[in-house]
């Protein structure tokens, strides 16, 4: 026993990289304290309490019933997807089934269109796995005539209609929340392309109530079958639970339930999901959600003031109305670098927006992972970087 | 809150399908006594304890250092695999990690090569995301000249060397542990071929000590990067945990850990993996298995007393020393199916054999799932249904 240890000295557990004596707005991270533990682990022995052994025998494929229930009855409130378990399959998070459908669209043979500005690690979750990958231009927002001629240029290379990833609500990296026409159109041109669509709504959750959102595109698309849309507890409640979920048609949801790596490891993060399950049913889940987005304004509302008003000329800061990010443009002349380099000098970093996109000129600044006042001091650090930057 | 219950009457939370009046020795399931529920309820505590909200943050992509310390030290044990925390990488479980392999060859487009017997949804993992599947012919054992003519056919029709796939010890679905001489014959000729090998280790750790097991195939290879070995979490502790882990080289096991889909999610289960750090560096999940072997031991017993020179002639039994199944050949004569159907219209059931294997001539029972009283009866009712059929 004694050549063991469960701790070592300073020894990281988690994926975050410790970066001494910068305030670190880089990675989307969440704030530990406004990680939802102490709840999780009631979660957790509410799951066992219910369900005893079965909470660790291999799980239902699709995931747990009752999580299945709540999360097709939290789709279906106003403007949502209406639907059922039947349209819900709870996931391993978004990650873990974004490699999933890449699997399947490699085998194909599908190519992968995204936005010109898209998750970086999305992309590259594709494009491991052999899919070819496919920005089509148009900044900030995908433009419905570039996304027509994108997917008939390479339906013909390729012998057949692409496939679109998009993140239509509080973008990664921009924060923006796509237009109901705009989510129209872009159905429009999918259905005409026959191209099937892959909507990341990871974080759809976290809505600070200053807009009104448009719904999903799976509550948008005439045909059920052409669209799946992915939903995380990662950056709600947590990521070390590894638990989020798909809503698609019967028919898509009952093709991924019956996949070979289902039928043989069950639901992925069964307990887990169990754990989650208890959480949503008692209510608590929903009480968490409400106090985060409170905790989340609060702290995109210190990370926006210092900026607003205050930075070079040709820089813009888009506000985002939910999520964990605010985008910053900067001018053609100024370099991202540039000003990344000017601001780890001051003590912050954030992240680069050539990340996200080839064409990208600006940076993301994550605000969910750290308190308000330490927001506001990085925040006026980022300012005087974007200054000594564009002299 | 009212709308939502955690259970609803008789709504299975699980994968299996009951089976009223029927002992199923079919599916592969550890008996819900034996489960270790109450081990990783603990340990999901301590871990909290330990780690805090870091339990809960994105974790390390190659999984937790403390339970890849342990799990290297396991490793190198006496005859095994000399290793380091840089040579393991936890998985979100076996299935999951086959999935991720099986997306890799189908990106090369590889051949997998597999025993004529292999486990049934292994194969249709790799089948389903796109890799060609041969079935290398030689029963009961993968025969090594088979396997050199397949390797040489296989690279010749794809342009490269194929991957094999294979379970040494405990195999599922014989039980068999293939012999010193064997292994060394099959890794020479995948040397000799440019063969890279998966290596199922699912039920390693359910050694009833009643034989020597030869070292793995990572501690016999040449080449350290030309082996993989997968081992569970699944088979001992609990599958709903969803925690394995992989041995390889430092050089696949740091390509597998810098994946695309591991920086964005992190580690795969990463709570689940603290938990199992926990009982790991506690002692209690090597005192669970002690005790473990004994119980699954006593039920191989009592489900084989019975089958002892009681079948028909041209059965025959193999008695497994360690894993989950008893495998029973039949004679070419009698048809698997037939046997079935007579051990089901007497209450009991298992596996037909050629689920695992075009060519197989037999039937798989499970005695982990079952006290062993009832499966000293089922065992009974096999008896009495192989007469039956072979009348």
């Amino acid at each position: 026993m004694g050549l063991f240890h469960l701790t070592a000295p300073e020894e990281p557990i988690t994926q975050a990289t410790p970066r001494p004596g910068i305030t670190d707005l880089g990675p989307g991270y969440l704030d530990a304290e406004l990680l939802a533990t102490e709840l999780l682990r009631e979660a957790c022995l509410e799951a066992l309490e219910t369900w005893g052994p079965s909470a660790m025998a291999y799980g239902a494929n699709a995931g747990p019933p009752p999580l299945r229930r709540f999360l097709a009855a939290k789709a279906s409130t106003a403007g949502g997807t209406a639907c059922t378990s039947a349209n819900v399959l709870v996931t391993g998070g978004t990650s873990t089934m974004l490699s999933e459908l890449a699997a399947r669209l490699a085998g194909e043979g599908t190519v992968l269109l995204t936005e010109a500005l898209t998750y970086d690690l999305g992309r590259a979750i594709f494009a491991e796995l052999g899919v070819r990958v496919v920005a089509v231009p148009g900044l900030p927002d995908l433009d419905p005539d570039e996304l027509r001629r994108t997917a008939v240029r390479t339906a013909r290379s390729s012998g057949k209609p692409p496939a679109l990833y998009v993140a239509p609500t509080f973008h990664n990296p921009t924060g923006r929340v796509l237009s109901l026409d705009r989510r129209r159109a872009m159905l429009a041109v999918a259905e005409q392309t026959g191209m099937r669509v892959i909507e990341d709504q990871a974080y759809a959750d976290l809505d600070y109530g200053d807009e009104i959102v448009p719904p999903p595109l799976t509550a948008l698309a005439d045909d059920p079958d052409s669209v799946v849309g992915l939903y995380s507890f990662s950056k709600s409640l947590a990521p070390g639970i590894r638990v989020g979920w798909l809503i698609g048609s019967e028919k898509r949801v009952s093709r991924l339930e019956t996949g070979a790596e289902r039928r043989s490891g069950g639901g992925p993060s069964h307990f887990a999901a169990l754990a989650v399950a208890a959480a949503c049913t008692s209510g608590s889940f929903d009480a968490h959600l409400v106090e985060l987005r409170r905790q989340l304004r609060l702290r995109r509302d210190a990370a926006l003031s210092p900026l607003l008003g205050a930075l070079p000329p040709g820089f813009s800061v888009r506000v985002p109305t939910g999520g964990y990010f605010v985008w910053v443009d900067i001018p053609a002349a100024v370099d991202d670098r540039a000003v990344l380099r000017e601001a780890e000098a001051r003590g912050m970093s954030c992240a680069l927006g050539r990340r996200f996109g080839a064409d990208a000129r600006g940076l993301r600044l994550c605000f969910a992972g750290h308190p308000p006042a330490a927001l506001a001091a990085a925040a006026e650090r980022f300012v005087a970087a974007c200054r000594a930057a564009a002299r």
